[in-house]
């Protein structure tokens, strides 16, 4: 595996200030947005990309443009009938299930380990108690880099295998803002490389990792010639994915390939994003508990703001049970994804519930698919006997 | 969902005997062979092929080329280390658990329903406790039609949970036996549409499915242009894969976009295909348990011979501790499958001992990733406690 640093980086600049920094790591944001104490993600900045794009140049637009374990490139698929049930003249879904570790991480893995390897970091460090963590784990057991996963005590047993399997320390620690003061406290002192955030109030995941998600505007809009694309809803805890998508799209206008951007919404299980976008505070603290796992969180970033304000979106709370039902009928469309990716099918309907509903085509993001956490069995199962008769297990 | 059959198909054709057929369903293979005593399965016959190919285009080439969930496109990830290891020149994985339901069987499934409409098939069958029960599950209900899933009672809670969460029907018999009698009952009333075999001995599953497997051997070709593979390893049960792999490459070849067609091998949990190829008789009945429990299965079909001999390729039995421990070495290079795939790994390795080893470059087909199946954990996870302490939990 090379690690080759796209030729077009300029160096990195805050998403906040737009203060210009060389190119290097930032785990704590900007920091002079942190000493004003509005904590900020920097972003990597390229000069201007070529007006050409294709399926198989979408790396060239990424920081390490190395392949790895064959993640991207991931289907879109049309739900005519859901865009009816929603009252939306198109529904559509982004199955980034379909990548390696079978979430839309591997895109940030991906970048993450070839800059840990160009770094010389031995040890990649990722906070998750699912879909990061595992991926990471991979990826660093491909890149040949130590990881380690801090936990909780009660992570998912097949996040947890996953995990051992691909050779990562394990460890927990009882509370969650424990997980944060550990990372930063070996992130600080050099010993791991990390790639979740660590600061309370938060900003996003290491800004090399983000810059992978970009991809999946670059992709949507190759799938989507044929169709305009008006919303996208993104399931959202921190806002990693939702800026860089957001993100992408703004690529794609600079570079001349798109006028309009689509809005790039967040959906989340409670109103925190949202009372942040009200307020124009993003430092409050929650209780960040959620049934859909990977949306939870008790913090909010800036970059979830940005993303949304720059694409006129929105953040759109939705209802646990609404959610769980949402994901039966993703499922029984066809599509088995986790809790918190059904989320995003929750929001489209409310989305069609506005005015112009009629005029928009929505893309859902499904961050992962259903196999990592398991709950419980609805029925029994018939057992069927050779007499005829019949019982139930 | 439109069904519109591939206008190039000219009909049917017994794999054995050669014997030509209209183009209709054949749930019990060819009714002369099946008559001699020598049960072998029908595939679909194609007129001439258009020398033309790329990715765009593969689907144009199955009996019915209508997307569905997303199927195909899936990755090929390079591997110099194992091949290394292995002692050949090229190592490579194409990833199948970039389906939609996370297994190749998702390219079957995906011509099943659309056949399955257009015949007027209201609720298909599936025998599985694994893969092909989930994935003709999700296609089913993504098609809008019924579906019975045919089991054993101890089914893996995650495939259990897929089952029902797609809306499947789960029937269990106490033997694996009464499984075959109860699909062969049904589907001779007319009341299921049979995607597996029920026969004993077998002939491979619905060959409209089979078809699909095909597309993996044209993908291998557009994505293999610089490099000459010579082996394919696939994990073989009843041989369904294998065969439609073989078939695509000589597809290919009588299409004239290839000389030389690779190897197509076998891996099984034990000899059974190749006591099948050493005695020329397919049709003898073992017990089939395996740990690898997509690859166990008491009986050989024609097809699996079929595939092997046309290609040159072979059967390779592995040990189940040699497998298990390639299924860490797998994950430790970043790629979690199911045991059953990692089968392919430790085969690689013993073509890595013959002769000629230096000249062999090798694709291994992963079959499904490692989500869907649970064991044990293997250490507890380090509990770090705020004081400095560790403990385990
Ligand atoms: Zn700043
Ligand atoms: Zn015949």
């Amino acid at each position: 595996m090379k690690n080759i640093r796209n030729s077009s980086i300029v160096g990195m600049q805050c998403i906040r200030c737009e203060r210009d920094y060389a190119f290097d790591d930032f785990f704590e944001g900007c920091p002079a947005c942190l000493a004003e104490g509005w904590p900020a993600s920097l972003k990597v900045r390229y000069g201007r990309f070529s007006g050409q794009l294709s399926m198989d140049t979408v790396h060239n637009w990424l920081a390490y443009p190395g392949p790895c374990l064959g993640e991207g490139h991931t289907p879109l698929v049309d739900f005519p009938g859901l865009a009816d049930e929603a009252g939306v003249a198109g529904l559509l879904v982004k199955n980034e299930a379909a990548n390696p570790t079978g979430s839309h991480k591997d895109r940030m893995s991906a970048l993450i380990v070839q800059r840990a390897r160009e770094a010389g970091a031995p040890t990649l460090a990722v906070a998750s108690s699912g879909n990061a963590g595992t991926s990471v784990a991979a990826y660093a057991a491909h890149a040949g880099l130590g990881c380690v996963v801090v936990t909780m005590p009660g992570m998912s047993p097949n996040w947890r295998r996953a995990c051992e399997m691909h050779g990562a320390r394990l460890v927990a620690t009882p509370t969650p803002d424990e997980r944060w003061m550990l990372v930063a406290q070996k992130a600080r002192s050099g010993e791991w490389y990390p790639v979740t955030n660590y600061m309370i109030p938060a900003v996003g995941s290491n800004p090399i990792g983000i810059d992978g998600f970009r991809a999946i505007a670059l992709e949507l809009f190759l799938q989507t010639k044929n169709r305009s694309v008006t919303d996208i809803v993104v399931p959202t805890s921190r806002g990693d994915l939702l800026w860089g998508i957001a993100q992408g799209f703004v690529d794609l206008r600079e570079a001349g390939l798109i006028r309009a951007i689509p809005r790039v919404h967040a959906v989340e299980p409670f109103a925190r994003i949202k009372r942040a976008l009200e307020e124009g505070d993003y430092r409050n603290i929650y209780d960040g508990k959620s049934a859909m796992v990977s949306l939870g969180g008790s913090t909010v970033t800036f970059q979830a703001v940005d993303g949304i304000r720059k694409t006129g979106g929105s953040a759109i709370p939705v209802d646990e049970q609404d959610v769980l039902r949402d994901q039966e009928v993703l499922a029984q469309n066809g599509l088995y994804t986790e809790l918190s990716s059904a989320a995003a099918l929750t929001a489209a309907r409310s989305i069609g519930l506005t005015g112009d509903a009629k005029s928009r085509t929505i893309v859902c993001i499904a961050t992962s698919h259903g196999y990592k956490e398991f709950q419980q069995y609805r029925e029994p199962i018939e057992l069927y006997l050779q007499n005829g008769g019949k019982t139930e297990i």
